[in-house]
């Protein structure tokens, strides 16, 4: 096998430079800060996890988790998301401290399939977790949390959709009883939605007429207060029912958070995470073909590590937001170089000392250099304001 | 094997809780402030590089690094530090860039062998690399910075110890000629601090007595200004020579800096990292028996990556400043929770949402509860100052 080239990085891997850096960081403030006013307490988990506990636990599948051996021969992963591992941290470190808990994150996660899509191996998440909360309150919350983490991302177009996964699971469970692979085949075509895939799969499982009809009619619950009404005619299974009546609860909220313009209720949505229980959303930007968010209700995820508990979430997909804030400018500070020759420097440095620790203007980046008389040195630097210390 | 328990991580991996986080993230934002105001520019490296590239060029021992392979059987590591990660970049993405290149970082580090140790595998490191100026000026100014960055970071009580890993080559090689086990031990001993050692090992090479007091002499070279006068009647070699010319000049410009008064010279410092060609320094906090920063110049590394070039520059350990700047508080916000019936909603999320966005003030932190007649809900929540909207 040939070696790498020096200069080369692995397949799916990033380098930022600084102008990304300064967007990305910008992004990331601003959603923490935001986070934070809401009541969300950052937390750090550690990059490395076990595999047979939150590697085994993550939403992420088997073949896309990084792993590696420790020098025990356990295996460990590289962390996939960061609900699993707050999970754990909840269970634990945090098991004396009363629900609700809001914790919040900004992290790497690591993919390792993703490289051969030619997408990123390792990239960027800003969320929080609910924890110990099971109302419709608590759902609302996150959303307005995520529709208010969008709007301090710099993100100006976009819209949530909002969905349930007991409204399909009740509907499906209802029409298609105990034919399993026709209601794995069909949340897969709404899952990609792939919506030409689920009308012609309908087709072919040879329905009664008026139970065919309502399974596409799926396809048209998209909306606002609407839906909630035209939902709760769709299927009677308790299931579907009890799905409908929290998400409609959700929606209300939605409305007294002032936030129902930026919701859409769809109910085909059932969210790429198996562990969802209940509500799940997607943020969509309007550039962008697919989401800058993703959450949901996951009731049964703490329970796994020992504090049963029902919680809520959402992770912002970070780089993906870096893409469509990208033209937004990030404020340029005074940028100054001093030049001194050896009779001056102690004045240039400390004049250099002065303007960076001035904070009643504007941010000043100082950079100094000696200029000696035999050099020719190019003092017009590029986006530089040269100041002269040098005796003539 | 058995399983891991499931709130298990892996030994060496670490959680912060919220306190721990805002304490880490204050210094960090505090000194990459600092940084960008001397004109450093944050980049951001990937977590993943190639064992053969940045893996084989770090100053980490092949033990300690976490290795895995990628699909096509290639191995990687998780980078074990940032320079080797810079170099690369300074040579591909930034290799139209003129020099000097100022960049900063603030990372995630990997060491697999620290666990036995009882240490932490992952830990953080914030630092600056100077790259293409091979002059004093260089070397003193990022030795500036570190002071000033550890200032930023609310470390207090400090010392910068300042060497040059010419001193020892030139004398070593004038007094123990050929003898490279000799001088290997000697530096073993320097590098561990254990003078004890390095006097007994001295006293079995059988040396005459001028060169013995000669070797001893040099534990003595630790101060200020008259030691750049001692040091150079000790050696007349001239890579020593050459080595206590150049520290002199770093020393002079760190005087016209005003920071000399927080910098030892001591010529037995000679660095942990192999890649070190010139001057070499480390950063002891008052109350820790291990260095807080540590920093030199490494002139061959870019070589490595096909862009020759001088470079000089520093890393914080970022989790040692934690412990040292431990009792300091971070400003606590006011925190509110508003309490409301269904009744109320409205007004209280609006609230709610004005409070956060109440940037004239001190940040507020606001959450919210909904309360209902037949819930016993105990308002007294920790910390929060309780609101509430409720109908009597």
């Amino acid at each position: 096998m040939s070696k790498p080239k020096v200069f080369e990085k692995p397949v799916g891997a990033k380098d930022y430079l600084p102008d990304a850096v300064a967007k990305l960081r910008n992004i990331e403030f601003r959603v923490l800060a935001c986070m934070e006013r809401w009541g969300y307490n950052q937390i750090i988990t550690p990059t490395l996890e076990y595999y047979d506990t939150v590697g085994v636990a993550s939403s992420t599948e088997d073949k896309k988790l990084f792993k590696l051996l420790d020098r025990k021969g356990k295996t460990l992963v590289l962390r996939s998301e960061l609900t699993a591992p707050i999970a754990r941290v909840a269970s634990s470190l945090l098991k004396e401290q009363e629900f609700p808990l809001r914790l919040s994150y900004h992290s790497n996660v690591f993919r390792s399939i993703e490289e051969e899509a030619g997408r990123d191996s390792e990239f960027y998440q800003t969320g929080v977790e609910l924890i110990g909360d099971a109302t419709s309150e608590a759902d609302a919350e996150v959303v307005a949390l995520a529709i208010a983490s969008l709007q301090a991302a710099g993100v100006e177009k976009f819209k949530i959709a909002l969905g349930h996964v007991g409204f399909l699971n009740g509907l499906f469970q209802e029409t298609l009883e105990g034919r399993m692979d026709a209601q794995l085949s069909l949340k897969e075509h709404l899952l990609s939605r792939d919506y030409v895939g689920y009308r012609e799969a309908i087709k072919k499982l040879s329905l009664e007429p008026d139970v065919e009809r309502e399974l596409i009619g799926v396809l048209r619950l998209r909306g606002g207060d609407e839906i909630c009404e035209q939902a709760r005619m769709v299927s009677q299974h308790p299931i579907a029912q009890d799905a409908i009546r929290h998400l409609c609860e959700v929606w209300d909220v939605l409305k007294a958070y002032g936030v129902s313009e930026h919701v859409v209720i769809d109910l085909t949505m059932i969210g790429d995470f198996s562990y969802y229980t209940g509500m799940t959303f997607e943020g969509y930007a309007a550039e962008l073909g697919f989401p800058v968010c993703s959450g949901g209700r996951y009731d049964n995820l703490l329970s796994q590590f020992g504090r049963p508990a029902p919680a809520t979430g959402f992770a912002l997909k970070t780089n993906r937001i870096l893409e469509v804030t990208g033209k937004e400018q990030v404020k340029q500070p005074n940028r100054i170089l001093i030049a001194y020759d050896a009779e001056h420097r102690e004045a240039a440095l400390q004049l250099a000392k002065d303007m960076r620790n001035d904070e009643t203007n504007t941010v000043s980046i100082v950079i100094t250099q000696l200029v000696t008389k035999e050099q020719d040195i190019d003092l017009n630097r590029a986006g530089y304001h040269v100041m002269k210390l040098i005796a003539e």
